[in-house]
């Protein structure tokens, strides 16, 4: 199974969560395989790529076809408890970018 | 020392390049700190993250003041050596999304 998200032809939104775990799983990892399956199931899912390093530093980048479909991904209920058990519970620290991606493309040589 | 880039007022952009290392170092490590370097050196760099878990998979995020900064990085001759090895040596596949960031914030509690 690829680890890319589809390129869909520009332009479609970016959101690039770059989260520093705390020690521990405390449930993180069924959360984060759910909020996943929850994600693609949403409309205007385009897909994601996530990686974690071994020190806890995780970049995980889903891509929406537009500024509704993140924002009503936002208030889906499941992911407002893993939002809020997010910041108490399982991040050090935290950014979020909600960006509009104007030109993509793949390599080497289109694959 | 932090991994998270700096939170500079949006508008301004990211480059979400997302790849898949083969095996073997192939002088890789040392080419990405060196890149990591000159990058930090350029005219509109605002920081970058980036981390890639064990099977290899990697999202390093730049950011930028405005496309022409990150137009005149592409460019730069060490760098277009990079990305030449990029393609012949490092990497299965990769993508490469550049994106306008409209809104960022972080947490828990602005951290």
């Amino acid at each position: 199974m690829t680890r890319f998200a589809p390129l869909p032809e520009p332009p479609y939104y970016a959101v690039i969560f770059t989260a520093q775990r705390r020690e521990g799983d405390q449930g993180y990892g069924a959360m984060a395989d759910r909020m996943v399956e929850l994600a693609a199931g949403q409309p205007g899912y385009i897909g994601i790529e996530s990686t974690r390093d071994a020190d806890g530093l995780g970049i995980t980048v889903s891509y929406w076809q537009d500024e509704a479909a993140l924002k009503a991904w936002k208030q889906v209920s499941e992911h407002l408890l893993a939002q809020k058990l997010g910041k108490t519970r399982w991040y050090e620290h935290y950014t979020l970018r909600v960006a509009k991606v104007e030109r993509a493309y793949d390599g080497p040589e289109g694959r």
